[in-house]
């Protein structure tokens, strides 16, 4: 995994945090129109996402631990253009603050050979206990993090 | 696959299209919080837009075999439910008439036990040439295919 | 789901314990060489193995509610031929006896359309208590079940 | 992508060809036991293999763009470990010399945490035209590709 340098300034309190990984696609990725299926894209989101946890701290077992699960409740993808084989993508995931007890990510995923903007998406994800119930209000450890990234 | 008895009145002129199937979740769909991974969905898409492509003649091979592909450009799924290993959930795809050269439909996802509403979604596609051209009026072949089902 | 009457009298003691069920091949697991991606088959053997549990009362379910989970520890595949998107194939799953603590399935898949033999495969699972202990025998609901199909 | 240093002295003539390379577990590929589901494997030897390709000049599109696909005709794997969300596996990649044409690599997946041994592995792959013809002998790029490594 490759985070630009530029991420470096992005984690300054006030700046959006962004986090930037390049999945390469996969051979079994690729459908019979010998691009990557449009579902695949899915798991590059979630590469994306877990890059950002791991980047900012919030990643699916930091969740997990602290006796919660993110399931996604909306899923929004928009593609621009098509990848195939041997094609390498970057992962640009940013966070978007809410005051609502949500996660909501901003995608973008361009095409590394020549930068060229391949999709966007956003995902919306809720907190629920291990017992299934929603959560309403921020968790405890999630309210820490905000404060530790300054969001408001 | 079955479908319900109640589609057979659906396909008369003006009355909506719609396609009813059930899938069975798979042990592998499913993500180690135990219910089905939200991006197993998108399978469930296929194939009810799969089945409404058999029932109603534009199916994947119908489109490929007029020369065109029909990529999807746009994916919305909003997660109501979740299911799990063991579940069959019927996945009822709905054809949303436009004028614009695109396909785009509706679906809604149930679990088939309870009849509970697990997932909603909208699938835009539009029309490309093999070589990769973008269509911006209707194919031929679809301009006769809305016509006999008496999509203005 | 349909599977032969043949299937009727193969339940009857002594003779082997198989199932038939029908797989509609996914657009998503056709490669870019625009036949099913070689991985996508060991799907189509869960479906035959969770057919096979159905049938005869031993899916991942009971095995799992009588306290167990079942690991796949050796899996072998040899393709005969290969199937693309439209195609249906039908998993033919055989139960082969043993008397070690394991679950062994001999599997041979067929194109429907001309009945081709695509693939033969065979797995071998092993018995493992949720607190991830390896059984070297046989578990008491295991030995029930084999007392019931008159498996010695 | 990691490849260790040892992997330099490896490539001399005479001595085995391998590769080695770092793959993250996506949550995606774990079940619901809460480990990695073992079809998930396939796509990590497929990476393997991808990356063995890269390394010694035979990845798939160097095959494609001979004019011939190399589909795996025989695939045999045996799990020793699990490993779940989170983990790292390394994925050794080791050519087996043989006279007739074919394809046929060994792998090794270890734990990266603590290298412990997770799954080995076999796969066999045959040459075929675009056109679906068997190649009985080797085709030329092939020849040159011995060559060059000094197989025999």
């Amino acid at each position: 995994m490759k985070r630009g340098d530029s991420n470096m300034k992005l984690t300054c309190g006030g700046d959006p945090l962004v986090s930037r990984i390049e999945v390469k696609v996969r051979f079994s990725e690729v459908d019979s129109i010998r691009v990557v299926w449009h579902g695949s894209y899915v798991k590059y989101l979630e590469d994306g996402r877990e890059d950002f946890g791991e980047r900012f701290g919030i990643e699916y077992m930091t969740i997990f631990n602290n006796g919660y699960t993110a399931p996604v409740v909306d899923m929004h993808l928009q593609y621009k253009q098509s990848v195939t084989v041997g094609d390498t993508v970057i992962v640009e995931t940013k966070y978007v603050p809410t005051l609502s007890a949500k996660l909501i990510f901003e995608y973008n995923i361009f095409r590394k050979e020549d930068n060229a903007l391949v999709l966007t998406a956003t995902t919306t994800q809720v907190f629920m206990t291990k017992s299934g119930e929603l959560q309403l209000s921020n968790p405890p450890f999630f309210e820490e993090w905000k404060k530790r990234w300054n969001i408001g």
